[in-house]
């Protein structure tokens, strides 16, 4: 403000302050290492403060990971049009965005166990909110890929080809942050073709998965990167 | 014993028969559900005399997961004889039998969360001993993996594709357990082929993946897992 007077936040915008500034911070170190107090004084307001608008550290960390999961699953967003696997290798890049961006946020959460307070109680409470919250995405990248995909009601294989690449997209984005060994570039390549491995395997069994390959690779442009994988596969069998 | 008088056990005795007795159950249903009387019931004794073994269920608990964690490793161990392929699908069915046999105990404990009494205290303590413990399973896994595919030291793509598929063979199992919509037998070949289409998709950006693949499929017999999904691939991709 010009007159250099702090403005007074309103209630829910203060909130909203305070999730912002814990969100950056349970993502940049492990959220068990954060205190209320540092959240305190990147908010630029006083510890009692914080209390008033959160009953705990447990509360205001539920909080910022509910923004960071809708973050996340805004992350699938991506128009139905053009080849599936350029689709698909846009959604990665900007899912290991959010990776890059929550680091050891992400790994504190992915690897389980209580990621923040014990407390005490309320810690059996934490963990099951928590586990809903990550199903809640899992579940939206596989409603967003199925739809796609163009199939309406999955067979059990192909449920599980989905289900078992989200996962497997999971651990790599993990084993990455772990180091940073790989450019993250090509894991995010790797993984397309990854999803279009796992479905050739699983086609073996399943009409379903072999019918929604074809269709997958007939749409494909030579220099995609479902093609691409193609074309190494064969001279590898070879 | 011939007299009829039940014999006395020792205490070593009687904490291994009190573990084994606690697994069990633990396995069948989800470990949050299981109580010390119950466990006391079926192993024929009173409950103040399973407290004098174990402090809690807590300690109980975690018992019986280090015995779980042992058997599982166990089943890692293959000769280093005949084609790779076929000693990994041998691997996968006693890994699917563990599953098998320990399901809802299985699910609990991979599905994150404290997962057995909370307790208030120790919980923390808990969730970071159970996550040790399910670590020290998966590096089981990677080292007796790199031991077999002949890599003393892995590259960090190498390593990637290691770790990333021990954890797809965890999805894998998880999901299966939900419902058993597919039948095992045909996941625990599944598995073979995504191991080899992991480490295919790998081979193009790290070379010494892809001599390691060649040497794998150079080994394989025309009959065995790995050849049937190359040809599988290049039928697709043609």
């Amino acid at each position: 403000m010009s007159t250099g007077v702090r403005r007074r936040m309103g209630v829910e915008e203060r909130r909203q302050q305070l999730i912002g500034v814990a969100l950056d911070l349970f993502s940049r170190r492990s959220p068990d290492e954060v205190s209320i107090d540092e959240i305190a004084t990147a908010a630029g307001i006083s510890r009692p403060l914080v209390y008033h608008y959160f009953p705990g550290k447990l509360s205001l960390y539920e909080a910022a990971l509910q923004r960071a999961a809708e973050d996340l699953a805004s992350r699938f967003d991506e128009p139905h049009e053009g080849p599936l696997g350029a689709r698909l290798l846009r959604v990665m890049r900007r899912y290991f965005d959010f990776v890059d961006d929550h680091g050891p946020g992400f790994s504190a959460l992915m690897r389980g166990g209580p990621a923040v307070p014990a407390d005490g109680v309320g810690s059996r409470e934490h963990a099951s909110a928590t586990n809903a919250l990550i199903d809640s995405v899992r579940q939206a990248a596989y409603d967003r890929i199925l739809s796609h995909l163009g199939v309406a009601e999955a067979s059990a294989r192909l449920e599980l080809v989905v289900r078992s690449w989200i996962s497997l997209a999971e651990s790599t984005a993990l084993l990455w942050l772990d180091g940073r060994r790989v450019p993250r570039a090509e894991l995010e390549t790797q993984l397309v073709h990854d999803f279009a491995a796992l479905a050739a395997v699983s086609a073996a069994y399943d009409p379903d998965t072999a019918a929604l390959l074809r269709t997958m690779m007939r749409d494909e442009p030579a220099d995609g990167p479902f093609a691409e994988l193609a074309g190494r596969l064969v001279s590898l069998a070879s």
